[in-house]
């Protein structure tokens, strides 16, 4: 059904029986969704009134071409682009469709903003144990300036050497939003956590061997942590680490 | 060792110089924790400092006269006091200690405030699916307004009712950070994200039964939300869920 | 938003138009939820018109005076009232307030009918393992009985007898849909789906010890049956695979 | 044992008492089974008779030839065909023997029918959450034509995009049975089940990363739905559910 | 169906046409199970000819006199009666009932003899591991008694002590099979296996604590023996066990 | 140390006493263990006569010229030799070395004859569902051989044709231990243990899709059978039944 | 068999050549475990010989009567008692027949001395995450003390408090072993690890709630410690850490 | 912050009172972590004098570049190098920059020492069960060497040849610290434990099939050890398992 609130209905309804807009077209907003077709998928052209960020494209498993297309239809709509996941061969094809495109290798994406004026605001930290989660950070990275805050990456902090991660406090208390990425026992979050004032997000990371179980111990690890400011995303969503990032960023940000 | 910062170290060291303090006394600065030693444990002073909040007592395991020392410990200091998971008998002694403290025998909760002026600000969101939800989303709500934020209940909008929600969306739309506390498939927090662009905080529940597995299906259902705006903390952990949304919504309101 | 189809919605512009009902009549009936809030819940009155029968009360948690108040508001729109998972402490309560209430203590149910002359139509048969899995079955029994089908209950024809299955077929050839209760290998549903033509719900038990891990193992043999015709609902969900029965049930007698 | 019912036996014990059949014939009726023995498999002939529908080949660990010879045992008897999971390699050769079999790919199919004037009867709708479950809803759809029923298939309506499922209610509202095919956290199957009164058939798919363990997410959030009229089949089996749900419209046509 | 053999139908076959028995009597005996249908529950009384000893009482889940029920059935018909996880108020009924059979409270069954002239033969060897894993060790020596073989138990020779089972070897050689019974790591059953020649069936027991998980470690270690004469029973199954073990060891006496 | 038994360290001592062995001699005796140090491998040559049968060779992880080794250190023995997961590669050069050994290519194994005569005694039936289970059985059917009794394989009589198995009584009640192949719900033990009277041996197979995880699913459903003579070995465990059986066979068939 | 080496097998083997041992006796010594039958047990008394420490009682499953006589039968060989999980009524009893033993009723130990004059050497640290895993580390502490090693507990320096370790350093940094016990996410034993150069042996407790699954969320994270001087024990195992630890302890006193 | 312990601190703020620092250089010495920045990593230089070895190279993950880099900056500083879970490419490019390194192939380890002159001391003994551990053991082996500890390799005693392993009691009874390398049921760690006083290290590999799941059985069988000695690392953690067994072997062998 419709996603109008209380407000557009009384000036959809008022519209109506006025007679500036007649049966058939009282129907359709109320019933149409803000939807683009394209041949391979149903875009959610609301999202952005309704979430505050356009709908992102998640790349495996669909073609090149339907991932240009879902491109072109946000377009369209003056929304900003990203796709996450994108193999080499879908990125070669988006960036010749669209040149002015950003591909990060490391973090599988690419970003193409709509060129509307924005400001940026709001300030991230991202934080690895090792130098196998890269990939991940980097993910989250492309997420947050997609959303148009400020971010910074901090590498190689993780719990064995106890003396690296205090020598970046600074750095991790200017932050709106902590994302600390981290496999293995994944207690890197509860190191952070017990430093700053502001939410950290754990991502874990499938890295490591044995019992490392594909990240799940890393999730267990962040699940349980004594720090009570750390929430947690699922094993290797550097995206959603971004994006909820990029959202409490922006709030706090508003009020500087 | 010492937490404290650049700024704290230089005028410390400059004191040493000028003999302000002397070896034994600069000694003690740069080396003493912040920390109230009781008889059972050890309570971190300085975390309202260095967290944004004081520590807060996670009362299993320890005996009623122990979480009795800890308040008078952090109210010696100015501290709001809050003790989660109190049992009846626990409850009962420290009501008796502190007649002012508020019991909140659904949360499970006991409260104490300092009693010094602070504003209220920023405004939380919780949600709950079922009826059985109830007392994590009590210790979400308890925990909200000892971080002096605004805090709403919603019960029982549960998805098999697809027109109750909706119903409920100005008020969803109001929130700096919304809780949505479930059981079962954890499906709530992925339709609430789905309407809303602040953070939403999914708690899964240990309510439901055979496959629902103490409240793993629960939360492996919001691990893997297709909602980019959920995070998640542990099973039950209304607490956790309750402290980041606070967390939130006070930077937020720093704005208005 | 409402659940109006497009004629409710049609039906209702034209009375608004034409002056039947006036904007705060119309805007009730296009954003009001068909929900009758009792203290503790909200119950979904429109439950029956949109999936074929009213909500049903799933008892653990809830005081037993907010089952008696759910009861009284689907009573006071006709609705047919069952509660499971009923505690004996509940069903005193319940039975107090509607002596005219069926208690099956076995099953752990509470039914009560809305008097409404309704024709019983369609079969489920109901099959059981061993005798511990049957207070499932009867669950099962009550919730088939509630939604007005014909329902026979055949027990104890575990696999380790293969000569006893055999002796039912003309029973269960006899049904519309079939429901098999089975804990430890949950082997029977694979066997009864073999011999017939009609759905089968398998229900696995958590009946059993060692590695049948609360039902476990009987949920992923009856997943990964090798009869085509066998689906599976949640461990010991006797009301479910009632109320999915009687729906194939239901539709089935339509025909005869 | 045979598999002849009451009445089947009493006519066969009489035609031997009258010497229509001497002892060995008898005895071969009591005990040999309807079965077709091909070099590599021991083809059921007697399953459309007990169970509505034939035989149909899971292809895996088959060598093409053996699937061949299958198929034109289930010929000679005058019953349709479906072969499932087909590697291309499989299909290639199969398509060579019967050039009017009828291969889709993305399904992995290849079905034949036998060419008996057959009424097509019911009706069934497959819904998808996203474009990577369309290969096991294409497997669905493939069972269903092959059972000779109305299908249609409804696209990307997950949950993440609240205004696009309402859309689609007219469609879902005219199906006899619905097959919902999800991965990540498997929330589609409970919320299309608020709003329909047909059987809802969840199909996990092991699409996701991270913690959705190649559809156990999935699987235990169907498993665990509050939509009362939600049962599941095993991840990624778009053959079954489109079995059953085949089964469940074709009784429920039989009505019209 | 009936369980009838091939010779047994000849027979019957020819006194049907004969005129010995007339067509409802073999009807009955084509039809008819061998069961005898207690008010709770149907006792198969045919497996005694079919698997070589009668049904077993499982009695979880049973009234006390549903047991005495199904006892009086099997001792109608001459056949020895064990009922197995009696609870101490079930054997007290029992017991009430029929004097003369023999409880054995650590092992939790009630065992009664039919009293047919039997002789005792082949040899079962039982091996605990600990002392906690004693009531399991009693429930298989109890079976084995049923079964009319000879029983030995030694205990207390977990792999910890490396001399305490070469003391026991010529014991361990001169059983038919043995039974090893072991919580924890589950090691002894490969170290029983590698001295002996007779199978070696290992009972996982649910004794132990932390990563134990119930005997799952213990079930997981004999399932991964590097001896190869060890199979597998369910966690505390020592009736299985015993079981097997009573049918291998008749067997072989057979020979002597 | 030693593996000497009672009377053979009588023996051994009496010879030193009396001067037929000097000190070395007993000593040796006394310490030296009977295995064959190939370069690679400890060849336990003492395996024979303490359990019954040779040393296996499991191939994967070992050089073909590891194999060639132990082979020959077997031989020179006379001791007959298997090895089991022989990869092709494995198989090539092994054959190379041993013309007269005979590959089973399917069952992944390599057999050799020590050549001494040995009397064919005992009798293994197997049992497989599907047509994937193939090379497993084949890997039992194999080791069956190599232990010199008589084997027979009856193939696809899973349990979605309930028919077909009892047209295979008389085979498997001629069997002195069966063995039962079966991937997916792992059900057709059961099944087969209801008829018969002799030890049933299960094999979980890795075959499936889905929610049967490897053959976890099958494994779980042969230890929670609720027949009473099923014991089960590790997934895929063709070799380890297969030696079981035979080891019951052999010893039943001494008695006759 | 014997668990003589070498050198002890040349001395007996000569005594009995020159006449001092008959050849029974010379029997019983090469066959004779070294073991003491109590009514309930064998214990183990060449464990002290052949390990450094004699055996330790674990108390579940034991009668008290029981655990008196294995105290009974150490104590007459002059060898220290230890019983660990002891139950008050198990304690008690214990203590009336030895009251000069020592009962820590936190720790659920009783312990004995034989009074033999030994010296305490080697030092042990015990360090706790929260008051609650506070039993565990008093079994390890009384194992130590059993161990006759220094041993110091420093409590609630969990790592949410990032400044308590650090004060710690010197006492941690005097200790040959460190034990460090942790519930939740398991991280302490990293960071501790990270600042020492002695062993650190890591004891999950079962302590936490939702997804710290009684301790597996631990033990998965000392598991997959990044601190590479981390081992891990069993779950709640404050004995074995306190074994191992004290075993460490003891060879690195012997240096100094 | 600073890893200064408290004499350093002595030190340095009496050298900045007298003039000796100036207040930049305390602040430097005070805050600068030991560390050398790469261009990828930030290597813990200051490791060996905290922990007693420098840090060692993760190989997965990086480039070939990056870890000749980190070897670069430890060998800067004297420290010895090694590198684990090096791929043959790594390998390749790390000799052509370190002639002088040694690479294992099958540890897939490269080592380079920083040429000090340095005693080795203590014994590690290394035993594995069979042939497929070895790649794990030479890891351990190689991390042992690197420690400058003597090690010795035993391999193939696994426990289905009883006598094998006390055949090599008396090299196993000279060793400060004994790793166990076992696939499986991973039993071996527990038989060797009770053989010997020292501390005994179990390594679970991922070697096996079926339910070995990767090494979680073995895994789990070391955790639940009867013997009291016996400490866990991570599956195929070979590694881990030679640096703590050269710390226990280094301690012990300073007393000699």
């Amino acid at each position: 059904m419709t996603s109008l609130d209380q407000s557009e209905l009384v000036r959809l309804l008022l519209a109506f029986q006025q007679g500036q807009l007649d049966l058939q077209q009282t129907l359709q907003q109320l019933t149409a969704p803000a939807t683009a077709h394209t041949p391979d998928a149903a875009v959610d052209l609301d999202r952005r009134q309704r979430c505050g960020y356009p709908e992102v494209v998640y790349s495996p498993g669909k073609t090149p071409a339907a991932i240009v297309e879902i491109f072109r239809a946000l377009q369209a709509h003056q929304q900003d682009c990203l796709a996450t996941r994108v193999s080499p061969e879908q990125a070669t094809i988006l960036l010749a469709a669209y040149p002015q495109a950003q591909h990060n290798s490391v973090a599988r994406t690419v970003r193409m903003e709509a060129g509307l004026p924005t400001e940026t605001r709001g300030k991230v930290v991202i934080v690895t144990a090792g130098t196998s989660d890269r990939p991940i950070a980097e993910e989250a990275l492309e997420t947050v300036r997609w959303m148009h805050c400020d971010v910074e990456l901090i590498v190689d902090v993780g719990v064995a050497g106890p003396h690296r991660l205090p020598a970046q406090l600074p750095r991790l208390k200017s932050a709106d939003a902590i994302i600390v990425v981290a496999g293995m026992e994944g207690a890197l979050p509860s190191i952070v956590g017990g430093y700053v004032s502001c939410p950290v997000i754990g991502v874990p990371t499938s890295q490591g061997y044995g019992a490392s179980f594909g990240g799940v111990s890393a999730l267990l690890g962040m699940l349980n942590s004594c720090a009570s400011n750390v929430t947690v995303v699922n094993i290797d969503s550097g995206f959603k680490a971004g994006y909820v990032a990029g959202l409490i960023a922006r709030r706090a940000a508003s009020a500087q």
